[in-house]
């Protein structure tokens, strides 16, 4: 299932302007962004913009955090388009008698209830397809701690390019398990669980999810995808996401950076001592 | 076609950690995020996770940077869906006669040539629906460097969250037209120019866009469906971002913070004098 590495970043020449310094020409790294068609069994489902590199970790990771697969059995394989030179569409054949309903995808944003379209209904409908977690991991406060500066050092595209999201993967001892940079923080995050499940490694039920940038709904309905009963972000929560991590029993961790964070649900998973 | 405005934030109560000191329960405002459906003519085109407030300007500017309108005159009404008692969802009518190609959205990314599915080919049908930039538009470099602090003046929801994205529309002299908050960014960017589309003020081809992050395509996309000549970003553009200026005849500059800023194309709208 191995895929051609293509590199994350470009060089470009800009002009540079500093103030009390003549404008100059200088050499300067950028986030690569190409779009990637995912087709499951020759049907097109979705096409993204993201960095190119560990494509077939994005579409499993995809298909998983949508509800569409849920084991890596159901895979047979992910292989590039053939008729595809650019490398930028995926095909994902699905193992013999596994069938994905396809009317799945994106149908809880959809979802009715009281409201009609709201907050709670959509956090409702993601309930009917990816139960609470009752998890009872707890992890010390330094273990926290120690999560941002591992996340920072292994941003090695970040730090050409000033212009990529990071996830990553940590287990209950703080232990990196994988990272992974993308210009779309969504697609980070499935590459990081898509590596999990491509490598049998899910559920992350004992795991922590770090993400380099703000918590939203999807980060949260992604999470619980793959299990994960604690998620810590560098910045800010939305609404959304805090009301998500309650109602689906996740510890969420916010502004996640030097010696402080904010805990906005579960704390108990949380060794504050 | 004025809408109710709710309130950007929420308040809640969380578990504040920091070194030193006990933690402590303290009150935190968080970046509200919600899912709004755009119906047109009845017909659901699309829903968002957005921050509720201007949701008339924020479908406004997703029907016109998709596309699908192209004057203010196309659109007949903007109301809140009447059987939607949450307010999530809008009703778009169009004005009498005027029909739209719902297969347009999005269409563009599907688009091939030579390379199938490539950034190339991206750029490519956007171009057959969105003519490419001839503007001779030229600010001075001090009109570039008086706009951070202006923006970051009018992020009244980021200051109490930390959780949100802007944009603004500036004139040529470096005034603030409008500004945005979302926890989307392309929200916040469909916004400000659903604001020009509503207000008649399109098309902004005297005008600077600046969004508080980073420049991806699909920002440069939008800018071009305003016909906005320069693109200024706080934080780094992606590849194709640059690819996109390139090719469309847009100025975008990069790391626009303090005393200093990138040029990555069309350097001849600033003067660096």
């Amino acid at each position: 299932m191995e895929l051609t590495r293509r590199r994350p970043t470009e060089s470009r020449h800009v002009l540079r302007w500093e103030a009390g310094r003549s404008v100059r020409r200088a050499k300067d790294e950028l986030a690569a962004e190409e779009p990637l068609e995912i087709q499951v069994d020759t049907q097109p489902v979705v096409v993204t913009m993201r960095t190119p590199g560990h494509d077939d970790e994005l579409a499993a990771g995809f298909l998983l955090t949508e509800g569409l697969v849920r084991s890596r059995k159901e895979i047979l394989k992910i292989v590039p388009y053939v008729r595809n030179e650019s490398g930028n569409v995926l095909d994902v054949f699905l193992a013999p008698g596994v069938q994905v309903d396809f009317a799945q995808l994106k149908r809880h944003v959809f979802a009715s209830s009281s409201c009609g379209l709201c907050g709670k209904a959509t956090i409702e409908s993601v309930h009917r397809h990816f139960k609470k977690l009752k998890s009872k991991l707890s992890v010390p406060v330094k273990t926290l701690l120690g999560l941002p500066e591992q996340l920072r050092g292994g941003q090695a595209a970040f730090d050409l390019t000033g212009g990529l999201h990071a996830a990553a993967i940590f287990n209950a001892r703080g232990r990196l398990i994988v990272l992974r940079e993308d210009v779309g923080r969504h697609n980070a995050v499935d590459k990081v669980l898509g590596f999990g499940l491509l490598n049998g490694l899910l559920p992350f039920d004992r795991h922590i999810l770090m993400v380099s940038g703000r918590a939203s709904f999807e980060i949260m309905q992604k999470a619980l995808a793959a299990r994960v009963p604690i998620v810590a972000a560098v910045s800010a929560p939305s609404s959304l996401a805090v009301q998500f991590a309650v109602e689906s029993g996740q510890t969420l961790a916010g502004f996640v950076r030097g010696d402080r964070f904010n805990v906005y649900s579960r704390p108990e998973r949380i060794g504050m001592g």
